[in-house]
C-alpha cells in the first residue's frame, strides 16, 4: 500500500488529499487558506474527524509544514516518509506537455515558461510543487499533473483559430482546453462501467462553477469547449464563453474600458451570474426560478441548458455518433432540472431520454440516469481530480 | 407584369437588378462603381449585351440618374414610370423589422438609428434609397428588405449572450444574424423542392466571402451563425469568427493594438487567408491544394470543414433532426471539394452520402447531390437575394 499526496496550489490557498494506492481510499484531506494574511485558516480531516487552525500562514512553505505535521500529528502517517510521492496539479502544460511528467528541472523550467499564458495560475501551481520538495526533501519524488496534456490529442483542424497563421507560431495562440484531468477520469469511468469496450463514443459535461464539454472517442479526447484561455466555450457561473468577438471593441468604447478591464467582465460579471442577476451558483437560480417564478432564472437555465446542447450537437457529429452522455462537477452532478432541460434539448435527434426518477436521486456514486430505451445512455459521474492525480503519480513512477 | 427595382448599395458602389414580376426574368442587371472617386465606373447588361461607361461618378444619386436614363436608352424600361416600386437592401433592421417594409417617414427613422449597429452599411443603404426616391419622384414606391428580419424569430435563449443582462438592454447586444434575405430564399426554395411539405427542418450554409448558417423549421428561421455583427460564427474569407474572446486583450497587448486595430485584423486578415497566407478566395486555396499540394492549403480547408460541420450538428440538435442540408453562395455553391469533406464529417453521425458525381457537376440549377439512400438530402440551391427582394417587394405592396 502507498500513499500518494494529490496537491492543488492557488495564489493563497492550497487544497491537498492523501490517497492511499491502489485502493484509492481518502486518508486524509484538506485546505490551507488565506496564505499571507493575517488570519490564515487550516482545515485537515482524517478519520472523518475535522481540525480547524486559525493562525496566520505566511506563505505556502508555512502552510506545507503546517499540514504534514498535522499529518503526523493525527496518525494519518507514522511518518513523511510514508508519503510515496505528490502530484501536483498544473494548470497549463502548453503544448510541451502530452501527459503528466515528473518534476525535473527542465520541466520545472518549461512550467515556468508557461506562466504566461495562465498567470493566475501556474506561478501558484510551481509554488506549491516547490514547497512540498523542500518539506519532504531533495529525493522526495514529484509529478505535474497538467489540465491541458488530455486534449493534447486535438487536431490542428480542433485546435487552431481561424486567425493569421503566425499568432500560433510566434505567440502561441491554440486551443489548450481545461479540467483535463476530470474530464480523463470521468471518460475512463464511464468505459470501465461499459465493461472496456474496444470502441467507445463519450461525451463528457463537467458542469462546475466553470464549465467545458469534451469529444472522448475510444478514450482519446478529440475535441474540447474551453480554448486559449478557460473563457472559452460554454455559459459558466461568471464566464460568458463564447460570444462575437465584435463586442469587445464595441462595448470597450461603449464603457470606456480597456480590454483588460473587459476581460474581467466577461471573467467575473458574466454567465449566469450576468444574465440573471441573482447569482452565479447554479442553486439560487434554481430556488429563484421554482420558488419565486423568477423569469431571468428560467431564462438563464434556458440559455445555458441550449449552449451545452449545441456543443452536445457538434461533438455527435465529431465522434459519428455517441454512446454516452456524462455530467459532472458541482452542477453536473447536482442539477437535476438542467440536466433535463439539457437532454430535452437533444432528444428528438438523439432519442435519447431520461428516466425522470433516476434523474432526480441524489447520490455520490456514478449512475445510469437515462430509460432503457434511450439510444444515448445518459450518466452522472462524479468527478475525482485527485484520485486522477494519484493515479498518474503511481503510472509515472511505476508505483503499485 | 410588373418591374421591380433590386437594389443593394454600398459606400461607394450601387447594384441593382430590374425583375420583371411573376416572372422572375431578370431584365437589367448592373453595377454603379468607384462612386466619389475620379474615374467611376458604370456597367449595365439588357438583353444580354453590356454597355459600360467609364467617368466621375460625384455621388449614389448621380449614379443612380446615370442607371436610370441607361434602363430607357437601352429600352429596358419605355418609361421610368414603369418601374412599379423598389426595394431597397438594409444590413442592419435590429429587433425593429420583423419583416420587409415600406419606407415610410418613421421607417426611414428607425434606420437611420440602426447606422450605429452597421456603420459600414446601413448609412449607405439609406443613401441608396434617397437616391432613387429623389430620381422617381416622391410618388414612387419603395421597400426596405432587410438582412437580419429572417433571424428574428429566434427565441431569447438563441440570440442572448451571457454577458451582463443589461447590455441587451441598453446597448442592444444580442445575434441579430446576416444574409437573412439568402436563408429565406433558399430554404424557400429547399421547402418548393420537397414539394411544400407542412414540416421540414432544413440547414442553409450561405459560404460566400461572408459565411453563414442558419437552422430553418417549417420555413421558420430558429436559430444562425452571424451574431451582433457578422464576424461571428463560421470561418469565412478574411474573418475568423468564433474565437476565444480572451484571445483579443492577449493580442491587443502582444501586438501594442487597439481593440478597433484587432477588429481589423479579425474582419480582414483572418479566415482562410490568414490561415493559409494564400488567399480569401477558396478557388485559389484549391488550386494550391490540388496543384501544388500546398500544406496550409489542406488545412485551411480541414479547418474551414470542421468548422462548418460542427455548427450543423449544433443545428440539427436545434431541429430534432434534418431532413436538406443546403448550400449556397459563391463557396457553397462551387467549392465541390469543400461540401465533400463537409459531409464527411457528418456522414457516420447523420448517415449522410454525397454522390460524387453529382458533387462534381457544375450548374446554375438547384440541385440534389446526395445518393438516393441518404439520410439526409443534400442540395446546391444558387441564392438570389435580388429575386427575393422583388418577391418582397410585391408582398408588401400587394403587387400581382
Amino acid at each position: 500500500m502507498t500513499k500518494i499526496m494529490a496537491v492543488n496550489a492557488g495564489s493563497s490557498s492550497l487544497k491537498f488529499q492523501l490517497i492511499e494506492m491502489p485502493s484509492e481510499k481518502v486518508i486524509s484531506s484538506g485546505i490551507v487558506e488565506r496564505i499571507g494574511q493575517k488570519e490564515g485558516n487550516f482545515e485537515i480531516v482524517v478519520d472523518n474527524k475535522k481540525h480547524q487552525i486559525t493562525q496566520e500562514i505566511p506563505d505556502h512553505k508555512a502552510g506545507v509544514e503546517l499540514l504534514l505535521k498535522a499529518l503526523v500529528d493525527y496518525s494519518a502517517v507514522s511518518a513523511l516518509s510514508d508519503i510515496a510521492a505528490c502530484g501536483h496539479r498544473v494548470v497549463q502544460g502548453g503544448d510541451f506537455f502530452k501527459d503528466s511528467a515528473i518534476c525535473t528541472e527542465e520541466n520545472v523550467a518549461l512550467v515556468e515558461s508557461l506562466i504566461e499564458l495562465a498567470p493566475l495560475h501556474n506561478g501558484a501551481n510551481l509554488v506549491g510543487y516547490r514547497s512540498f520538495k523542500e518539506a519532504l526533501g531533495e529525493d522526495s519524488k514529484h509529478v505535474f499533473v497538467f489540465d491541458t496534456s488530455f486534449h493534447q490529442t486535438l487536431d490542428p483542424e480542433r485546435y487552431l483559430y481561424a486567425l493569421p497563421y503566425e499568432y500560433y507560431e510566434n505567440y502561441k495562440i491554440r486551443k489548450y482546453g481545461a479540467h483535463g484531468t476530470s474530464h480523463k477520469y470521468v471518460s475512463q469511468e464511464v468505459i470501465k462501467l461499459l465493461g472496456n469496450p474496444k470502441k467507445s463514443r463519450v461525451i463528457v459535461c463537467h458542469l462546475g462553477n466553470g464549465a467545458s464539454i469534451s469529444a472522448v472517442q475510444d478514450g482519446v479526447c478529440i475535441d474540447t469547449s474551453m480554448g486559449f484561455t478557460p473563457l472559452a466555450g460554454l455559459m459558466m457561473g461568471t464566464r460568458c464563453g463564447d460570444i462575437d468577438p465584435s463586442i469587445i471593441p464595441y462595448m470597450c468604447k461603449k464603457l470606456n474600458m480597456s480590454p483588460d478591464q473587459f476581460l474581467d467582465v466577461m471573467n467575473k460579471e458574466s454567465g449566469m451570474l450576468g444574465v440573471s442577476g441573482i447569482s452565479s451558483d447554479s442553486r439560487d437560480i434554481e430556488n429563484a426560478l421554482f420558488k419565486d417564478g423568477n423569469e431571468k432564472a428560467l431564462l438563464t437555465g434556458l440559455l445555458y441548458s441550449r449552449i451545452v446542447s449545441k456543443y452536445i450537437g457538434s461533438y455527435v457529429m465529431e465522434l459519428g455518433g455517441v454512446d454516452v452522455i456524462a455530467f459532472t462537477a458541482g452542477v453536473g452532478e447536482n442539477a437535476s432540472y438542467l440536466r433535463r432541460i439539457i437532454i430535452d434539448n437533444v432528444s428528438r435527434a438523439l432519442g435519447a431520454h431520461l428516466d425522470e426518477a433516476l434523474n432526480e436521486i441524489r447520490s455520490k456514486e456514478a449512475r445510469t440516469i437515462s430509460t432503457p430505451n434511450s439510444q444515448v445512455e445518459v450518466m452522472v459521474v462524479p468527478t475525482n481530480e485527485e484520485i486522477m492525480i494519484a493515479r498518474d503519480v503511481c503510472r509515472i513512477y511505476g508505483i503499485n
